[in-house]
């Protein structure tokens, strides 16, 4: 390989797969650092454009490459960039936003009305290298090592929903343990909620979320997850109920587990409408309701990196594999068989 | 008529209708109150009752005195009660809660989970008289007429829908403009809310609602919502949508006005399970979602009759007829036609 | 002893000391319960009242059986008391609310305007059988013993204090390591906080803080308050300080630690007024205040109990003594030592 | 005057006075923009540096153009400025944040830890021209004249100060009916509160006190503020208590004039440390206390901006003098006797 050439993994054209081939490494601009991966790890989304799923058929457009969690190290930065220096471990934002919408200029970048997605809408961080704005740069923590440092943005997302408001001794009902539910166990447990019940059809996953901290977990198709809930909650329900599966199934059962007056909130994306009883799920027991996506820049980048700092969330026991960017057909298959946690890519 | 006889509107057999009779002046027993009303007002539940809607069949048992919102004056006091007396104007928050469930010993009593309804469960107020629990009991501001006190129950809910977030300096979008669609234009106006759009397909509840103070109405059969929505917001939403319709377009179009990272606050119960997508209209756009029913007992009440007795809020111009209780056939007659606001009945 | 006849703990005139005594076994009134108690610790009031410190030669009004943390079981309820029956274990709020007041009826009870105290206003727990109204029990969790149910009293204090705000993921400085500091601590370290330093002139007391969850101690009479936090938080200063112990030092160098836009709350009695620097200290900080009494009735106590039945707290390392109730006076003598955390007393 | 001078009020050495005398006119570097002044108006804090009171005499170094308040028009932009164009009306934050500490990154811009204030640590709006970073510059809204958008700045202060949390319906006492306090009456009235009650020993700004919506305005030296707060408020005391005089016994009649369980903000600057009965005015009430500087950047710009544009708030009454910027002495006359309101000067 030529010495301005890396690997990278990338979508090449519509269709399912990906490609492992090289490309020119880029360069930074203005405001941008170039940074060199050295751990790169799997999301639900990377597995939908892989798989040519309808969401990516509709929003991706090819050539690109993929990937948007990522540590690595600043090699080089652009003109005007005066924070940011070679040398320095970091991750990054994921969601580049515009800085000048009405979302961006009230804190609330995670909805900038013009952002673009790295990975999705810029070649990401499946490569040995990366270029990224450096308003988005986050330096890692010294504690925190890499591989953990990389699941910073998804457990962003599993913090704001689980955090959106305080859990403190209050019941929690997770629905969904595939790694984005997972990492939902993890910080409601570090984060002081009582008990923590999760369901899903993956016996594996069950695994991983006792492990995660979860104190019951169910097979919503031989049990009954209000039954469940109503059992270890001495009949009154959940007072929180994180959704993170995007089945219907699950969001009226979430809803029905919840007590008067408790809350939700939604992270997991469902293929279409959702018929929702309104009245007795939503208005009758005054729940409120919070739809999360992408995390806060960066209030939550520091709450998340305080927990991995401070030892108060262990993320070894969702992380079950860790393998070289090569091989990511195999990453992708474990991915589809619901076989793995969290996965690691290593360029 | 006897001494210890009273006139009273009732529900004595399925199916619509009502029938004005006399009935027993109730007693108070222990803990309770005897009440002789002064104006009681028509609320939407009522009109179901009347009608004999699915809800009222599935719910109402008669027979059974209605009416839930009142003003009156104590006139006899039951054992154990020592801290109102007879003489006092009051009127009551009419969801008699048990006092003991997880809701009501963390001050959630408005969705309490043995609640009573007054003019539902127990004997109402369209009559002469009737008994309270003195814990449910709200002595009246001595600024606040009567004609006024009766609706602090129902503005309570249009309050808790309106102020479920600080509303100053922030647009707002009320879908269906009813009593309690033109109540919340009236607390969002007098709470600072900037501009206050209101969309409905009955033009003389427009009209009642520009003089409660809505800048924009529109008839959402001739004009789309969401393109006025945008034409007043500078392109970017509403941050606030109130849902008091109950209807599903209604839905489907305030969520699709809001600006990501907008509130909405659901009062208006809908026909069924209502087809909603979640994804676009909640979780990208990260809403925050609040059902609603009831009110604060009593913080709502406080903040309502503060608003009422400084002045801020003017319900005159809401209030659009005042009947001797033996018209009720008129009263609910115009509620069906929907020409007009609330109506208070007079004993 | 006399069947009818029970020994207790009282302050019978005015001075230092305290009797221990026969007394009249209490007959439940109306609305009240007869409670045989099993366990009930010592608070720094009760050493105030011990000690008649000023506080108490102001305040407390002789004859009077102490105590105010207890926990036992039902053994005779009174007339109209439905929801509790002989046989439950409880413990009490022992803030006996008028449930009248502008305070009462907008849920804060803990600042009820007509508040009388158990074990001050009213006779307490340091007793075989003490009487309780009815509203003021807590049914204690199966899975909760009795000495740790005797303290969720005190710790719903240090909840309140703790999570006046989610404390998540943040750091947090805790002035003063008695046994209100030292629940601090631990209920900080269930609740996800990150790094936690606790400031207390007594190593003793340290050494329990570290036992409970502190990661860093220090005596600020040898080493700097600020420097320390400073070098704990990357310069940034805390985000959370609690203040528990009263020290006008404590005031301000914990003050002084908090990063802009970070928030206090204060538990700790003065002496007397304090010198606040308001405008380098608060206002130019954009700080938030939290003043801190009591405990929300019943909110903190399901919070509370659903932290310690489901393990996420445990109180073991806090409770150094066990003693029968006839050796008070070697308990009360711990105290003034500050050689103990918490003393628990069996009658 | 020269083509590339323009005329300034400066203070050029340390003492009390001001000059007005030419300066170049400024250029914009890169990421700046040049703005032609239209209106500026006086602050506080231009007193202080006019008379050079200790605050100025400790912080300012002479020589520099002075003021932060203003309203222009867009005349040039420097390299890299894409969002903002010659020609646009406009206003800035005058907060020149770092964007890069832990307060920016957390959206906490307003207690940045780099912050240099327009007009002090860098040259100001008292000038024909001045320029500002582009990420300060607030577009102006068509709807708001200039004399008014120039109050925006200090108009965000006191909407921050009074809307810490929501005031519909709840009854407020402001100390100090200054500029700032008078601010604080017309945001409190627009946004819904209830009875307000306005203190200040200054007749003349009384009486602009009630123009702005004061329901009632006494003078501390002649009436008990204790006495009057509960004459008007059933003897309850108030729920918001807004401080903006800085004098030590407005803060001490203020928290005793709270409601236990009320809230407190501080705005007003105090001569020094004062003393404060912690135990009886704070934590025995668990007062919720906010420390307030600057306003968020651009959150409170859009709420006040709301409040304009839709009529909610007149500024008129608040603005009493307008004068051309060479007629400084006489506004700062003006401001020292306290026979003002907003004095606004034109280039």
């Amino acid at each position: 390989m030529a010495e301005d050439k890396m690997k990278v993994v990338a979508k090449d054209k519509p269709g399912p797969g990906l490609a492992y081939r090289e490309a020119p490494i880029p360069k930074p601009g203005s405001g941008e650092v170039l940074i060199k991966v050295t751990a790169a790890s799997i999301c639900g989304t990377d597995s939908l454009i892989y798989d040519w799923a309808p969401w990516a058929a509709a929003r991706f457009v090819p050539p690109r490459i993929i990937g948007h969690e990522f540590a690595g190290e600043v090699v080089e930065t652009g003109h005007g960039v005066t924070h940011i220096s070679p040398g320095q471990r970091v991750s990054a934002e994921s969601h580049v936003f515009c800085g000048r919408c009405l979302q961006c200029t009230t804190g609330r970048h995670e909805v900038c009305r013009g952002m673009r997605i790295l990975g999705v809408d810029r070649d990401g961080a499946y490569a040995e290298y990366l270029v990224m704005p450096a308003v988005n740069v986050w330096p890692n923590h010294p504690d925190i090592p890499d591989r953990w440092a990389s699941l910073q943005e998804p457990l962003g997302n599993a913090a704001d929903t689980v955090l959106s408001e305080d859990v403190s001794g209050k019941s929690i009902l997770v629905t969904g343990a595939g790694p984005m539910g997972l990492m939902c166990v993890g910080v409601a447990r570090a984060c002081g909620a009582s008990t923590i019940i999760v369901s899903d059809p993956n016996p594996y996953r069950l695994g991983l979320a006792k492990k995660l901290g979860a104190d019951v977990t169910l097979n919503p198709v031989n049990e009954s997850l209000v039954d469940t809930v109503n059992a270890h909650t001495a009949g009154n329900g959940v007072e929180v109920f994180l959704e993170i599966s995007g089945a219907e199934s699950a969001i009226t059962d979430g809803f029905s587990s919840l007590t008067p007056g408790g809350r939700a909130s939604l992270l997991g994306i469902t293929k279409g409408p959702v018929g929702i009883d309104l009245n007795n799920l939503v208005i009758f027991k005054r729940i409120r309701v919070y739809g999360i996506t992408g995390r806060k820049v960066f209030g939550t980048w520091h709450t998340v990196s305080n927990l991995l700092a401070s030892g108060r969330l262990d993320l070894d026991p969702l992380i079950t594999h860790e393998l070289p960017m090569r091989e990511f057909e195999k990453a992708f298959g474990l991915m589809s068989k619901g076989q793995c946690g969290k996965i690691i890519l290593t360029p």
